[in-house]
């Protein structure tokens, strides 16, 4: 394929512009043709693309009708959380190679569906996971590969973002994300966090995750909110939100390690994805930005002397290769990272391989929101994880993907 | 009381010096009698005692001889984990106030017993957790009551301490952690972190931790340090150990509060009692040394521009009352909160009052030691935690405990 990759991009939201942002930008990349239901969205995207190419993209309200065109290579879904796997599944159905934004499943079934829908078509998909292609998560990875980790025990991440806002005022911005705080309670977006650490612990590629139990905290944030910015009045006021402000999901893998993922939206506070990765050698914190190394670094002197922040110290000796090539200016969103997922999936779709974040990646890390609901539900009670690759992953190696490739083996 | 109050001290371990460091140096207390197992242990706190004060104490090795003493005011207990409950009890009903090391309950059972005894004498007694008196602790524990926090939602708290030599070379050192962490599988300590956070959500006194689920890590800490430091000859090289490296619990409250403790000692790590807390109105890490506050700090400019370690900053304004008018210096052990605690416990036999850290506090807290091990043992299944003040938390009020008491109101 030594042409330009022709891509539909399906939900034009937020995140949809945000990435449309990018792909106008690439060089191997066009955007022929584009849907949303909104038709502000839609005719927002195209100015977009106009501006940008000189030419005017398809667009349609419907979906299908992008996947029903033949100039279309590959397609990108963007929409709300609870449209992703439909739209995956009828893209695989259709031939497409297609990416899809982050989110959690809302049942098992539909990991199912989507794992289903792959294995009866062939056709390879891509959870775009920008964090697991995030400039520290990728250096961590990069040294756990090296063995400066030892065996790896223990992991912790979190969605830790104030999106008290965008919940809280999500009838007047159109966000989906209001009406499942509003109804549901669980570890509702558990990738970002979730996909780095599945990827250094070998999930679906010789481990995997067998339970969890979920707790959650009461949900005070947003009313506390709503109150401060909008007064008595506002209709959602004293609304009893379903979604308690912190959720903590706690994972038993198959080789004994512990995943704590935690999901805190609604308070105040400052953002993190709150990594560590603990091993029988070293240990990374992401929230003092530090690495400490057994024989190196000396316990109380570390902490009590405040000697963290420290991860520059090592960036030379283990930045990732696809990081040492790459260099975002300030102006790339997510400081970079979406970027580098997109050029993933777009060196997938060039050389027709399989994707670095495959659908049983996808399927077992969205799981998880609908897993934690059941916890949750039950008073914190242990839930099985499904293997959803039904034993494949006892065989499944490290894929020969290249650089974008996330397991055990990088090119150079 | 005018004079000074006669000490017994119980338990010349380790732990058990260093409180007699303290002890022969405070100007209101003198120990009068000591008691221990070994005998080395016995005459090198004797030896101690004497260089101090010039006067030689009482010494046996049968604790029972040291409550028998008309002359002993009070009773510390420093001995091994499974001993503090016992001698406590036999305390009370000695007729001594009491103070006692942390540590983990084994059984349900024993908490009971320690609260029937306390119901049964009238004599208090008092767990010496010294991190409720930490500096940074006390200053958080401040902000919530005068309202910074808002209402709080999470708290996080761990004991991350790489106790692997202490542990791993326990028959060297006769240390009763190493028969633990062959044997058990629990959150073992869980009151350094538990302590501070059920002062601060004012456990026992209109709330209570209603259930918790347990998770531990496999366990690869220990064997990988014994190979490392002593070879493959070892006998304990290839012991399988009961203790999971990481072990994760978290608790619910009656009023909608989660709270997640840690237990990290057998992997290389800095140090940290890894406090956070979460308010609808700010938030406080220790790992980072952090206050961040709605609506004065900005979300993202905060974690990206690395604008943490922001403590000293709130110190003038928010230092708790006890630390303003307490200056430690170096060497006093841990920070200066042995002195303090112990201060407490003093205050309140010379007052004939109530301790600070009272029997339902301990017996909660410790009990949590047992119920992580049940939990853990089925898989994570939730356990339930029972009301040891037989439903007197609903009516049970901040204490009127002056400037050592840790609940609602303090003193000025």
């Amino acid at each position: 394929m030594d042409k330009k990759i022709h891509v539909g991009l399906i939900g034009l939201g937020k995140r949809g512009v945000g990435l449309l942002s990018i792909l106008v930008k690439m060089e191997d990349v066009i955007v022929t043709a584009v849907s949303d239901a909104y038709e502000d969205r839609r005719l927002n995207a195209v100015d977009k693309i106009v501006s940008f190419t000189g030419s005017k993209p398809y667009y349609s309200d419907n979906y299908k009708d992008i996947l029903n065109r033949k100039d279309i290579d590959a397609v990108i879904v963007s929409t709300s959380w609870a449209d992703h796997i439909n739209i995956v599944i009828d893209s695989m159905k259709a031939g497409k190679y297609v990416a899809f934004e982050v989110g959690g499943a809302y049942s098992e079934d539909e990991c199912w569906q989507l794992v289903k829908a792959y294995e009866e078509t062939g056709i390879p998909c891509m959870m775009l996971e920008n964090c697991c292609y995030g400039r520290n998560e990728l250096m961590v990875s990069n040294m756990v590969r090296k063995g400066v980790f030892g065996e790896i025990v223990h992991c912790r991440g979190g969605y830790h973002h104030d999106l008290r806002e965008e919940v809280a005022f999500g009838r007047e911005n159109r966000h989906y994300r209001l009406i499942n705080y509003m109804h549901r309670n669980c570890e509702n977006y558990p990738t970002h966090e979730l996909g780095p650490i599945a990827k250094i612990l070998n999930i679906n590629r010789g481990n995997r995750m067998l339970a969890l139990t979920s707790m959650a905290s009461k949900a005070r944030g947003l009313n506390e909110y709503i109150l401060k910015n909008k007064g008595r009045q506002y209709d959602l006021a004293d609304y009893s939100f379903a979604q308690g402000d912190v959720e903590t999901t706690t994972i038993r893998c198959a080789h004994g390690e512990t995943i704590v993922l935690t999901l805190d939206t609604t308070l105040p506070r400052a953002y993190s994805r709150g990594l560590v990765i603990q091993g029988t050698k070293a240990m990374y914190m992401e929230d003092n930005n530090s690495l400490f190394i057994d024989g190196v670094h000396n316990d109380y002197e570390f902490s009590w002397n405040k000697q963290w922040n420290n991860m520059e110290k090592y960036r030379e000796q283990y930045e990732h290769p696809l990081w040492r090539n790459y260099k975002p200016d300030s102006s790339d969103s997510h400081g970079g990272m979406d970027f580098l997922v997109l050029s993933a999936f777009f060196d997938s779709v060039r050389r027709q391989v399989q994707t670095a974040i495959d659908v049983y990646d996808a399927a077992s890390w969205m799981s998880i929101a609908a897993f934690s609901e059941q916890s949750i539900s039950m008073g914190g009670m242990p839930v099985p994880v499904p293997d959803f690759t039904n034993g494949k992953w006892l065989n499944r190696k490290p894929s020969p993907g290249g650089i974008y490739c996330l397991d055990q083996v990088y090119e150079k």
